[in-house]
């Protein structure tokens, strides 16, 4: 059950002027399930993307930096669930691009113009024939309102399809914004998730796309993890199709630039927080907001030894106050001159830790109430500077534990 | 249910001359169960110590810490389980420290040759008036045979007492060695485990305890990992008494220093490798040797990516040749410039992986075949130089949420 994540509202899912979105059973790994989603882009749109910095990063993966990094002027998105196409070497690479150079031909564009996306397990050989063969009729169902099929079509154990919408105006036009993305477990995004896409016909100079994604991860889908789990497909693609008649934005820090982003992240914000109201066996929402850091950096340890630290995932899971956990991973997130004494620990309202010792005043109790909650804030103040970073995470139950011992079975 | 670890071998427990034991129960935090041991040293015992690299670490950790380099000899160690004194500021200082005043103050020493130490829930006073209250009993309980005792009187969510010993002949003397631990949970230990305590009979010169202790936990209790979680109070002690005969051992580099190294390893492993076979749900224990690296440093950061990674150690409970997860922790581990076209990966005699993908002849059942033993080896050769390091794990199983979820209640 994911934590307070209800089902995609239609009515915020825009279309976007010059996205078509084609989804299609191609028989990837089960049948009975639509597991290829294409996106088809018009002329003129541009596209940034993040990867993730896994070194074993799947095959899609090396050829989306690779065509992204040529400059390609991006046509076409295809995506299969049911196999990640990882750990696959170079027959990987080589199905991947099968699948890239088919497209292509239908299209009558260059096989640069492709981008690649798989998502599944890994280190099973990729079946491309299939994928190829489900290519036509994907395209055939290719529409401007397909945002929700393809939110379903990239779904692995993911049980909440994910998909936001916003507007805003920009120079007198209405621009729309529409994401979608995946996730559920193998989740510690580092630049990007596990598959996200958000698409605009904001008008936007091709340079400031590849800046914008980048910007855009840093403050959303990096700063999320379920279990630490780095995974080898993390992709993230920001796409601005060109179409909705505002002039052109040539500068991220102008007005106009400011509330792109601003309305993009919003968007990113709650894919991301999507991902972990959805992580694997998840029954609470955890925000750790770290404070009073040196440097972000270390704040960024420090949220993320305790994200990660499984002692501090299982009390959430029982709502049990037993916060001297936190403490201990605060103590070893690698902060080799941190000062005990000059820790500060709260649970939402409740000060539970002071100058390193239990605070003569938490009541145990207090602590109870907040841990029962289903949205928790943890928030550590390291007495070191002005520094802040906050992410967010889930807890670990036994459902991660079932739904981990039988993914493939 | 522990893995392959059977009950402690009386026969193998040596009693050390210098040392006697005593083991009692004070109530520290549940009735019914043994929860304070005391070791009382003989005039002329040396001793080394390890300890967490946990900046939040305990209250008597910082006073062994302490103790031990002002060049303390110490006469006596107290330990109390139910509490670990960590988390609890200036009060848990003043509470560790009375605890040794009262000790001291009984045996007539001073109170620099008391080391306490404590383990059990983290940021609860510690209940030093019912420990001090149990110093007499314990006092008079203490005895040269009670080494099983004190095993079982360590232990918090340990289901095996852990003790192990060896004998050696060193100049023309039968040198004896005994050892205990305890581990269970919080269990990455960096420095030392949560609690070890080795004592030896051997003639070595003081000087030599400290690096003694450091080489024997670099090679045993610092290569084992259950949940990834530095204790904030890992400790390691070694003791020798002086008292087997043999002529002073100088260096560790001698023939006998070597002979007592071994020996004390060979105890100091078995701890370690208890640790991890009981640890907190493992139905399985695994050894994880990383070769092919360009440093020691960066198979150990390998090592740990995949003895840390949930979903690799779901797939190790489920018995489920998911292996593709062991590939994205090894890129995931941190070495930026790592090739996965020359990563091979071997899971007992099966070869299951080659250039970075699927060796063409790995056949599933054969990883399944090695999946579902209760002991496996993980072999991974980086393909970058000749450094290697094995790091020794169990698997996440539903008893490790269960038991973490219900520790406090």
């Amino acid at each position: 059950m994911p934590v307070n994540l209800p089902a995609p509202d239609p009515a915020t899912l825009f279309p976007i002027a010059g996205v078509r979105i084609g989804v299609v059973e191609a028989g990837v790994r089960k049948q009975g399930r639509k597991d290829v989603t294409v996106f088809l882009l018009d002329p003129g749109s541009s596209v940034g993307g993040v990867f993730t910095t896994n070194r074993f990063c799947a095959a899609p993966v090396q050829i989306c930096q690779h065509n992204l990094a040529q400059g390609a002027a991006v046509r076409a998105i295809v995506i299969n669930t049911g196999n990640a196409n990882a750990g696959t070497g170079a027959d990987g690479l080589a199905r991947a691009q099968a699948t890239c150079e088919a497209m292509a031909q239908r299209l009558q564009i260059d096989v640069s113009q492709v981008l690649p996306f798989s998502t599944g397990v890994i280190m099973e050989p990729l079946p491309s024939e299939r994928i190829i063969a489900a290519l036509d009729s994907a395209i055939a169902n290719a529409a401007p309102d397909h945002w929700l099929q393809a939110a379903q079509g990239i779904m692995t154990t993911d049980t909440v399809p994910k998909a936001f919408g916003a507007q805003v105006q920009i120079g007198g036009s209405t621009v729309s914004i529409t994401g979608i993305s995946k996730g559920a477990g193998m989740i510690r995004p580092n630049m990007a998730t596990m598959l996200g896409f958000i698409a605009s016909d904001a008008c936007v100079h091709p340079s400031l796309m590849q800046p914008l994604a980048l910007a855009i991860a840093q403050q959303s889908f990096n700063c999320v993890t379920v279990d630490g789990d780095t995974s080898t497909n993390d992709s993230l693609v920001v796409v601005a199709t060109h179409q909705a008649g505002h002039v052109q934005i040539d500068s991220l820090s102008s007005s106009e630039g400011e509330a792109l982003f601003a309305a993009m992240l919003s968007v990113a914000q709650r894919l991301a927080h999507a991902i972990v109201r959805d992580g694997e066996g998840a029954t609470k929402f955890i925000t750790l907001q770290i404070d009073g850091g040196a440097t972000v950096a270390e704040c960024s340890k420090v949220a993320y030894a305790i994200a990660h630290s499984p002692l501090v995932k299982t009390a959430f899971f029982a709502s049990d106050p037993n916060l001297g956990r936190i403490l201990a991973a605060v103590g070893y997130a690698g902060i080799d001159d941190l000062d005990q004494s000059r820790i500060e620990l709260f649970l939402d309202d409740v000060h539970v830790a002071t100058r390193g010792g239990r605070n003569p005043d938490y009541q145990e109790a207090d602590g109870q109430r907040v841990m029962r909650q289903s949205e928790i804030l943890v928030r550590v103040d390291l007495g070191r500077g002005s520094a802040s970073h906050t992410v967010w995470t889930c807890d670990l139950s036994h459902d991660y534990v079932t739904i981990n011992a039988d993914y493939r079975s």
